[in-house]
């Protein structure tokens, strides 16, 4: 059976990574400690294997329909959504005061790898409809929340975040919805596209939250509005048809349980949407729940790349075939170096990419629920962290996925067994909620630049080298990392000043290089540090009563750590010199020559 | 509409890159000239261009279904097919003699790319079919060639290449179908997996050409034949079944035109199959196949890659969105530099891989047709090349095929949109004839190991080199092929001393990684070439009749020589290293720490 999720790593990271007790400590958990976590984790993990991954293939197999001008899923899918609402993973990390309880997205983060690992598109309706609450919660109306968030949080209907439109793309500032003053309300009319959960018949109401522009706003971002515009609109009491139709499926590759829609509004010129906070403040909003959502595509990107690897390593146990010298009958394929250099390179990428997304979730928690000094500078690692903690997982998650293919050889290519599902399902990673480009943008251009950001960064990746040494850690892995640290200090410096004195395109040429020479360090510190604890366990002689199957495990993870450090990091200095010398290849290159 | 693969390309290869007139001065190829390959060019061209790519998604989206024992294919490729059979490519490079033209396979490979890229599927019938009659025609006795090889070759009969079993995947030696002699011919039983072509309506007969072994072989791959074991035998001027059934369809996620079965041998106990050659020499048989079952290959890869390349660059062309810094509307996406740097990057494997296959089969031509010391070294060089010829579009087309997906956005992952369908496609090219991790065993145990091997690649790459001297290619680009050169060499004979010296694992560890090494080196030279034929170009304004689209086209190469020699080039040192320093993380991987 496929554990999606290794436990122990799970463990490792909330036990030996992270320090919970730092959360535990916030007022905002005071209800939670391990105990409660572990409630939590023990029922995800149980639901994801028991209930949603069984019903994976299904879905896979018998995408939505439209017919009718309504969105058919498949039937399996109201028991299944019911399933994790029931699990109360609407609305967990929120107030109490909202339905929710209050966990740290550390654990929630983890806890939802399992649903996601399990099955993609099931969660999908969740953490579509927590965002959706969630922009509710943070900056509408009372009498919103009163009628559209507190429904979702408690798992009756269902939210969308409408933003792309199918002229426009990614990018928001030509969006053109339009949201005419009809007294307390707008009048809407537009088309979106790429609506994930658009359209079902899973939950009493859908509620999209909506980006368009109000009649006469300012072009551009500045004039961008967020409106809430559910299906059925409320009057009197009563749900009322609110004039959102859906034109178009978009027939996905991967994510095929959750349908993906093109909506129009106000074709019949009914359609109503209420503004949410202020006018042309609908940019900020979102971007304020940004992270947020970034984290979460990264979760999809580890839990997807995560059940193929372990689906691989299984079939690499069992799977015979040729001979390692000396062998008299064909061997698990797993003797093979080349078969255990695609293991662990995957195993490099999940387990690697888990870390950071649990830490992200960690500086998240620390951002929102502590105080002053502490919540400013976890925010700043969290907003520099999340492009690397959105692409890493999307694009290295996609050659992992390719790895797991690869090592079912023959069967791999064959929709027979699942790892092609997989790779599919993983590719929309890479470009939701902004491509890999835009987050290499983001990072070099915006968040790399904020002020104290990489110090911050240079000071947690330098409390690892420190813990590492004195766990015992091969002291060449601890002064790669340092080197590889102030290469990215010194490079992010010229880059700026590249900026700042006349050349944001020179600065900006290469930001793709720079964003995976980061992600390659910053995956690094996450495996320097759990090299750390794999020392400090061995030499604890196995603490907590843990026994020889721990030794195996964390010198699993000493083997993953050298991997990355050795085979992985010393590719920066590469990427360092392409951003310095502005290789210009594709820079200069004229179109017309193509 | 797409051009599957750039005529541009194919010329400047064909008239400026390699050295025609070597080829046209044999006797094999004296009935040729560039007058008859251009009408073998131009009739591929027009062929793909107006029939196969047109039918391609309708192939996709109605794969092979098994009723009654039997494979029903689309309905519409028995037009194809029979298109292309009429094209004369089944035996175009085969002697007058069988019924060929004597047509260079560099004329044919680059041909047949074009066929390739419009629908991977129908051209796999021919390929299969070539194949499988070569092996009659180089090994078989006059009656089984005037038997089943002269039908194959007029395209009347169709052939498969039986080797995998589902027990032994790549490993040959555990072959285990059986051969017990029965007079003239052999009772053959067994079951044979993964056999692409296995069965359809599509023509009068099906020859698998399957290795088996005689009953008291010796084990291992010693005691391999190959027999020719058709679908229905003919006895007495008659076709009569020959008990081979098709047990069960492989659900494949791509080259869905093209059925892959499981066969079942002498279910009834009347299964006649008959010995080509000598006992117990079909793995060396098939291995004389190998180098152009693998160019054929690698020309899927560069196909499938260039089909998408085309497509995505097309989109980028005629899809608006975001501005450039002082644009008032959306600009086409081209306009941004990442947009470029993926397609150029997807330029640069296409056209550095399409340059590579065509210098592959220039070598299998002279290997073949010349004399003496030049066709020695051409095998030495063709041997040498086809490891990397086979594995480099598939690794690296992967990812330019995932790059045009990215390009499309939102869209691309949807299959409405045909470049997800190339990916698909493209991933079974490191699965099959031997995947990447063999490719890699074989160029650093053994092809990279023959005497004279590197040498005579050195002296090739030396002369491109001073080509580009000449040219007034970049001084540098030229110093850093010259050093990359120099780093295999010197690595293959540090890794080969390692081997001689009792450590073959030690030598072996990093062959994945020596592969792209490898790889990166060849692709480098191929765009170092191209760049000196782009200087000789401009420089001579422009021979030939050429226009300002020429120029372009010329300074397009330019770009594309600068990114892979500035951006991949330098990363063979860190490869090196690792090959060098035996790193060994997954090398002393026990598999239960994983």
């Amino acid at each position: 059976m496929n554990p999606l999720v290794d436990d122990r790593d799970v463990e490792v990271i909330l036990d030996e990574l992270l320090d919970l007790a730092a959360l535990t400590a916030l007022p905002y958990f005071a209800d939670h400690d391990r105990e409660t976590f572990e409630m939590v984790l023990a029922s995800a993990r149980s639901l994801a294997r028991d209930t949603l991954y069984p019903a994976y293939r299904t879905l896979d197999e018998a995408p939505p329909v439209l017919r009718d001008g309504r969105v058919h899923v498949h039937p399996s899918l109201r028991a299944l959504v019911r399933r994790v609402v029931e699990l109360g993973f609407t609305a967990a990390p929120r107030p109490a005061e909202v339905g929710g309880s209050q966990l740290p997205l550390t654990v929630f983060s983890l806890a939802t790898s399992y649903l996601m690992a399990a099955n993609l598109s099931v969660y999908g309706y969740i953490g579509l409809t927590q965002g959706a609450a969630h922009l509710l919660e943070a900056f509408g109306s009372d009498e919103l929340r009163a009628t559209y968030m507190a429904p979702m949080y408690r798992g009756e209907w269902m939210g969308t975040m409408a933003l792309t439109e199918p002229h426009a793309g990614s990018s928001l500032s030509d969006i053109t919805t339009v949201a005419t003053p009809a007294g307390d309300h707008y009048l809407v009319s537009g088309a979106k596209i790429f609506i994930s959960g658009a359209d079902h018949d899973l939950a009493g109401n859908i509620v999209h939250m909506t980006l368009a522009r109000i009649a006469g706003a300012p072009p551009g971002m500045k004039g961008v509005s967020l409106l809430c515009i559910p299906k059925q609109r409320v009057e009197h009491g009563a749900l009322v048809d609110n004039d959102v139709s859906v034109t178009g499926l978009v027939h996905k590759i991967g994510w095929r349980g959750l349908p993906s829609a093109i909506l129009a509004y106000g074709e019949r010129g009914d359609c109503h949407g209420w503004l949410v906070g202020e006018p042309h403040q609908g940019i900020r909003y979102m971007f304020q729940m940004m992270n947020e959502a970034r984290i979460m595509v990264g979760l999809n990107g580890v839990s997807t790349a995560s059940v193929a690897y372990h689906e691989s390593l299984h079939y690499a146990r069992e799977r015979t075939q040729g001979r390692t010298p000396g062998a008299t009958s064909p061997v698990p394929i797993i003797q093979h170096a080349d078969v255990r250099r695609m293991l662990l390179r995957q195993k490099a990428i999940v387990v690697g990419g888990l870390a950071l997304l649990a830490r992200a979730s960690f500086y998240s928690d620390l951002a929102q629920h502590a105080e002053g000094a502490i919540a400013g500078r976890a925010q700043l690692l969290l907003d520099v962290l999340t492009p690397i903690a959105k692409s890493f997982p999307a694009e290295r998650g996609f050659e992992a996925n390719a790895l797991a293919v690869q090592i079912h050889g023959g069967y791999g290519y064959s929709s027979e067994y699942l790892p092609e599902s997989w790779l599919r399902d993983q590719k929309l990673n890479s470009i939701h909620e902004g491509t890999t480009g835009i987050q290499a943008a983001d990072l070099l251009g915006r968040r790399a630049m904020a002020k104290g950001a990489l110090v911050a960064l240079g000071q947690e990746i330098e409390a690892a080298c420190a813990r590492a040494t004195k766990a015992g850690v091969d002291a060449a892995w601890i002064a790669e990392l340092r080197r590889a640290t102030s290469v990215v200090g010194a490079l992010t410096a010229e880059l700026a000043q590249r900026g700042l004195t006349g050349d944001p395109t020179g600065m900006m040429l290469h930001a793709t290089d720079y964003l995976e020479l980061a992600s390659t360090v910053v995956i690094a510190w996450q495996w320097l540090e759990l090299a750390a604890v794999a020392k400090e366990a061995l030499a604890g002689s196995l603490p907590r009563g843990r026994s020889t199957r721990d030794e195996r495990y964390y010198r699993g993870n000493l083997a993953a750590a050298q991997y990355w450090i050795r085979t992985e990091l010393p590719r920066i200095d590469g990427l360092a010199t392409l951003c310095r010398d502005g290789e210009d290849s594709y820079g200069a290159l004229d179109p017309a020559w193509l």
